[in-house]
């Protein structure tokens, strides 16, 4: 899509070079011939070093895009966002895609639906009622359940077993809000991608990235009924108890381990090799790595034991 | 259904005009054609203004019953009221119904099942192994990811989006109990109805009514793992984050949020522009509108960071 | 198999007769044609009651094996029963298995996936994208719901239903870590077995166990969204309300009522009659019948509210 036409479609004034754009992206990840924004004055800052083609802004940020870089003005850049990810958001499936490939000594249930565009490796089983989306691609060696839906451009590594009823790849939650109370989705234009040795279990969610991937690292369990929220990333052979769940944009390090109906707030980091009792509530960032936790709000599971015998002796 | 033959069911004496009932439902919502019940003495007092033809009561609050409207007599009423759910029940699926109707530039996957006497309307994508149900309605422009079920009855609106294996209208979880500690299903024999601009997360549940309807208003957001009781009633613009749940028959204003894994007991009334942080358990109704909340049991945002910083204290 | 090439696939000495192993076992219920292990100091004390052919034990354990058993001794004991559990684990549908027999007014969905081997009664609705697998078995008058998944040899009793999109049969949350913190999947060869008069939700999971039957006694009432463990046993008219889960192995007595989002740790044994409030966490077993709980520890759940009230008052 012509930059003009993105100025147009949001009411932006346009001037300049009216290059081609082929997507929206981060700040920090977008390339020269993709557009950004900034909806959140904390990353004003960062303005100044994107490779953008164009950045969404408010009049008072607008200053600070540098030269080189159209700043594109509107009321709420945020909601301007949301009407342009449609444009950019592909079609669900594409009959102009080439039919699906399947490896050798794959198994694929006549009541499976492989969309066009999608690639399955070697000795999969791939039972009735599964779902893989166009242009997405299954490893060799990988089993995926009855009614497992894999949408989309998501990739899943070797040697993978997907239980029943999983969805990888649903889209992120993320809507933009006008002053009416009003909600805009934000269509989620990544994807997902699982690596190799990868157990999921049944009835758990892992959304897909609003731009870029939601990434789920080597050797990592799963259990079932567990939410991963658009854009996190789960390190090396980590373990997420059922009913557990990530908000969107965590990271967790490798060999983290979440008890079940542990939970944690979006956007945290967590150091390698930490554990969370279940029904942990990560509210912060942990930097120092092979610690336990408990509680919420979060603290040290010692502290956590202690306080309960504060409890316990208040009742006295 | 004769009335005499309800009676002869749940062995009730019968006396009077023997009319047909076509339906049970509430003392407040009984038409003059459906019989109601009264299970909890604190409910008796809404006897006198029922329009039911007919309503099952115990013994002693058989006075109670209106001129006009019958008595009918039974030990345990909510036991009858399960045993008589069954009759009134429709078939899960009927072959006499006409032909699903599907509009124009609708794509529906061969491999969905779009039940008979279904209306699909114009522009939606229905994808594969979604079902719905026999008198289901789907607006226009809506999109069914792969493996979601509709129950029968069930409607959903314009421009919804609902993601893969959420479930629309699964029964609620209705049963009575004898004192031999054993249950009977109450047949839930309402349905659920989704307004426009809806968007629904994937391995989400929602229930239908027992009677009446289960209704998500215009533009409401809801997220992943999310589970939504029989007969609420979610307002417009609302929010809810997922691995949340709402208990049977509470009403949520328009734009409340609940976060991630908060939840909230049945028969609440919550008004309009609540917030509830991630895991908060809400025991009480809210009447004044717009404010923020925490902890379980519930309690002014503020004041849990209060309570917070005062278990701290205690540590030390 | 034969022990000599048990032995030989995970590096132990073998010594003495070599019959034919026909599965894994615990030592308490291992019989004298199966392998059994100890991974746990605590259980070294059973080694000598146990009837299995031989037993994978670390070396200082070794001499606890009684005579008449093969010690197989192994550094990781637990590594090398997950390597051996892939060698016990039956293929996911097996062609040569006869075609499934379906009994007499079945209805079953053309749009369903009965695998060979499986056994439907008669009365039974099995709905479009059901899945059920190789030898499972469904009782008469039972009603399946679209995407319903049942996996292989799992056992469904008469007049049960199954709400849309639940899994019957998943694998349960089993690996081994090796020092590295590396994972290795413990196949779970054993299945679920539910009675008679069981109604369970939408979007539910219940895993298989790993030896012998996860057990959903009759009568129970399951909601939507629930995790049930490998190895659980849930007693006769037990309730579970929606979010709510047990990890693996743990016991409920009849008509235990757990509210929604409460949660068991695993390997408790819990009481008839006794009720957990919403959000429980239940840390410990339950030896006397028919109290009421809460919280998380886990206490009375009169003391619960008295230290509601006791924060209350540390509040002013």
């Amino acid at each position: 899509m012509k930059l003009s036409e993105i100025a147009s479609i949001i009411g932006a004034e346009f001037q300049g070079k009216d290059i081609e754009i082929t997507g929206m992206n981060t700040l920090k990840d977008a390339k020269a011939d993709e557009i950004s924004f900034v909806s959140n004055a904390k990353y004003v800052k960062d303005i100044k070093d994107t490779n953008a083609a164009a950045v969404l802004v408010s009049q008072n940020a607008a200053t600070e895009v540098p030269s080189g870089c159209l700043a594109l003005m509107c009321e709420n850049p945020y909601w301007s966002v949301a009407i342009l990810s449609k444009y950019f958001a592909p079609a669900i499936e594409d009959d102009s895609l080439s039919a699906p490939k399947i490896g050798n000594n794959s198994k694929i249930s006549p009541k499976a639906e492989i969309a066009n565009g999608a690639v399955i490796g070697e000795n999969c089983t791939i039972l009735a009622h599964v779902y893989v989306g166009a242009n997405a691609v299954i490893g060799d060696n990988s089993v995926l359940y009855p009614s497992v839906t894999v949408y989309r451009d998501c990739k899943i590594g070797n040697d993978c077993m997907i239980h029943a009823n999983s969805v990888i790849g649903s889209d992120g939650f993320g809507f933009a809000t006008n002053n009416l109370g009003e909600h805009k989705k934000i269509y989620q234009n990544g994807n997902v991608v699982i690596e190799d040795d990868v157990e999921i279990g049944s009835n758990t969610s892992i959304d897909r990235a609003v731009f870029g991937s939601t990434l789920i690292k080597k050797g990592t369990r799963i259990d079932n009924l567990v939410q991963i929220g658009h854009n996190c990333e789960i390190g090396e052979y980590s373990v997420m108890v059922s009913q557990s769940g990530l908000a969107g944009s965590t990271v967790l390090g490798r060999n983290v381990v979440m008890g079940g109906q542990a939970a944690s707030a979006g956007h945290l980091n967590i150091a390698p090799f930490s554990t969370f009792a279940a029904r942990s509530g990560i509210t912060r960032s942990i930097k120092e790595p092979g610690k336990t936790y408990a509680g919420f709000p979060l603290m040290d599971h010692r502290t956590w034991l202690k306080l309960q015998a504060k409890l316990a002796k208040l009742l006295k």
